[in-house]
């Protein structure tokens, strides 16, 4: 069993997606995490559910989470209204975003192993090239890797 | 809304459990993580779906992450062998597990800032007595706090 095999189809989002509707699909399909690409379609980042709700945050409260307790309920209920009309992008941490990502002849350890150091519910499995940017093959998540394991 | 509203009920393991029983528990209710009681009930411990990756990885890869490499396919695929049989606490991460947990008075910035900052798609609600262990309420998923918010 190797990364070849595990990797699956994932709904992807664009750095160019509005950000709302990157929050959407997380929450109607129950994904564990975001997959980015970037406009040609290649993987960006990986955001883990716990760095999409990051990106509601407003930047005060990133940078200082005593802040948090000064946002009154009523601004807190409406933290996605910071997202409306802005692009992905515009929302994801600052300097380029983390890819956790695996070559297809990776053991089920090694993804394993990735999963833990990391603390990404998602790996990317990309075929790289001698030049260019790779090809991408798919998704390993934490859930079919388990599920992949207990079969075994 | 508040930590108190947005808490719900959510399956728990505890640190008695099989070990393969919690990842099945996990992988059939495809749940974010696992949330570990202890044998009296009360909440231990979260374990976010990639510390429950780890908890397959063998002593000496989680200390050393270059010896993942050396693990053949064969032994890959058969990870789950070393968790039939032991309680779940045997695999738990060194010292006290971690648990995120929020009072129930907490607004959606406090829960969201907690989740960004302890990475973890999981927060125990958790009301404190003045002594004793406090009374669990139920527990915040990114997933849920996503979606209110985006119905807010």
């Amino acid at each position: 069993m190797r990364a070849r095999d595990l990797a699956q189809p994932y709904a992807s989002v664009s750095t160019d997606t509005d950000a709302l509707e990157a929050v959407r699909l997380l929450v109607e399909h129950g994904l564990p995490g975001l997959l980015v690409a970037d406009p040609a379609g290649q993987p960006f980042a990986m955001l883990p559910a716990c760095d999409v709700v990051r990106t509601l945050l407003p930047r005060y409260v990133q940078e200082d989470p005593v802040l948090a307790a000064v946002v009154d309920e009523p601004h807190a209920d409406h933290l996605c209204r910071a997202l409306a009309g802005r692009a992905l992008a515009d929302r994801l941490p600052m300097g380029r975003p983390f890819l956790p990502a695996a070559t297809p002849d990776r053991t089920a350890v090694e993804l394993a192993e990735l999963m833990a150091r990391t603390r990404s519910p998602l790996i990317a499995v990309i075929e790289r090239d001698a030049d260019g940017p790779g090809r991408f093959l798919g998704v390993v998540t934490a859930a079919h890797l388990l599920k992949r394991l207990l079969q075994a």
